[in-house]
């Protein structure tokens, strides 16, 4: 038997019109995701989806069929119904529906040398995106967000970080208690600051390292600037790089040094 | 005596606001300038700019002191005009005129161990600005765009780059010309591809070299694949790196190796 075709006057398809807002994201700890990529990496790393909705001329694909192995509910909607779920992006003809997970210290993954990256009061979901975007890449053991002044379910996030919201263990927490955790466990922190003696290249990154980087306006706050500050040189008139190139930098100079170190 | 209040019947403001539309501006070979950040920058690099818009409430100020050395003409404008020909961002009270230059290779300085960055294909405004900020910063040579399917004068690059545009020297080539020029110029020619057998950290970056990184999708084309190719190493599950988080993990390796070298 087919789906149902759903249609706007569905109560279901109203509400997911309604989480396009934050604050109807977060009254109901839910999340939309956007596009065939962002929801193959999600069902590929066990993300708990509970619905996808596409358009009911979606050819037969594998990211249905995956979805069906994993018994996802799937509901075809028509075409008017789908411009609007989709925020008029119809060019890819999937959006799904997730809970908010919660994303702690006590949820990232173990590892003997682990390589995290901490992101302090970022402001634009784009940079989140890159941001992971360049953590998947690196292969970093962990993203940890503090005191983020950007809503970490923004389908902008995902789509921005082309799914790696989903390939990136990440976790939230106050900044004091991040840095209590890392050193609990050991690791050493350097955090990124223009005030810096020491180049983040003379540093050894190939023991148990976390980098930490701030916003581009404040920088980091006082727990980071308290342990060791490291430096990107800058040689040109414009005094920042943007928070997401800085990033990048850093993490792939530490996966470098370890590259080159086995 | 005070410069007279322009108002939004004036011609020239009528023109100003329609220069905020592509076609406008490369028909009268223009661009705009907004903001204090970007203007101050321009004007420190001796940018042929032709004239200053600014809020009539905008308090005495270094930049307008430096326009006035400059004999720049000035134009104080009443809230209303300024809120159309700044479209709306309001928040920094000044919007510069000048003509589109003409970034040619042989405007490019000399330098005997040059580092140049191409950009090939390059297709949002967003992404040439954080390329131009990150050059700015690892303090390239140059940066050669080719084929690129962004307007390279459009205000949102300037802005992005918080005004890098005008501190990183720019040059405009189609590939061909742009290869051959670095092979006469003895410059060693780097292409980032993930087909790439040799990690970009294995080659020698202290010799004169340049770096391409091509558009998301396409990737570098042929003129370009047909030099050494060099990869990023990619752990994770999503396939690409942005091209501006690319651009910078490479044009900075080459800036640490040259420290270290020292």
């Amino acid at each position: 038997m087919l789906p149902r075709i759903a249609s706007l006057q569905n109560v279901k398809i109203k509400n997911l019109v309604k989480l396009r807002q934050r604050a109807e994201r977060d009254r109901h700890k839910l999340m939309l995701i956007d596009g065939e990529r962002a929801l193959r990496l999600a069902l590929q790393n066990n993300f708990p989806i509970e619905g996808i909705f596409y358009h009911e001329q979606t050819a037969h694909c594998a990211l249905l069929d995956d979805a069906r192995l994993k018994k996802i509910p799937m509901q075809p909607v028509s075409a008017g119904v789908f411009e609007k779920i989709s925020y008029g992006n119809t060019t890819d003809p999937f959006v799904g529906l997730a809970p908010q997970p919660v994303f702690s210290l006590n949820t990232l993954p173990h590892q003997t040398n682990p390589l995290y990256l901490i992101a302090e009061g970022l402001e634009k979901p784009g940079n989140l995106g890159a941001i992971l975007r360049s953590a998947d890449a690196a292969g970093v053991t962990g993203l940890v967000l503090c005191n983020s002044h950007t809503d970490i379910y923004n389908p902008n996030v995902i789509r921005a970080s082309l799914g790696a919201f989903f390939t990136v263990p990440l976790a939230q927490a106050g900044s004091d208690t991040a840095v209590q955790w890392l050193k609990d466990h050991g690791v050493q922190i350097l955090s990124a600051s223009p005030e810096a003696v020491r180049l983040y290249s003379q540093i050894d990154l190939t023991v148990p390292t976390a980098i930490a980087v701030g916003a581009e306006h404040a920088g980091l706050s006082a727990p980071w600037l308290a342990e060791t500050l490291v430096k990107i040189p800058m040689n040109g008139q414009v005094d920042s790089l943007n928070v997401a190139q800085s990033a990048s930098v850093l993490i792939f100079e530490a996966m470098r040094q370890r590259i080159s170190k086995t």
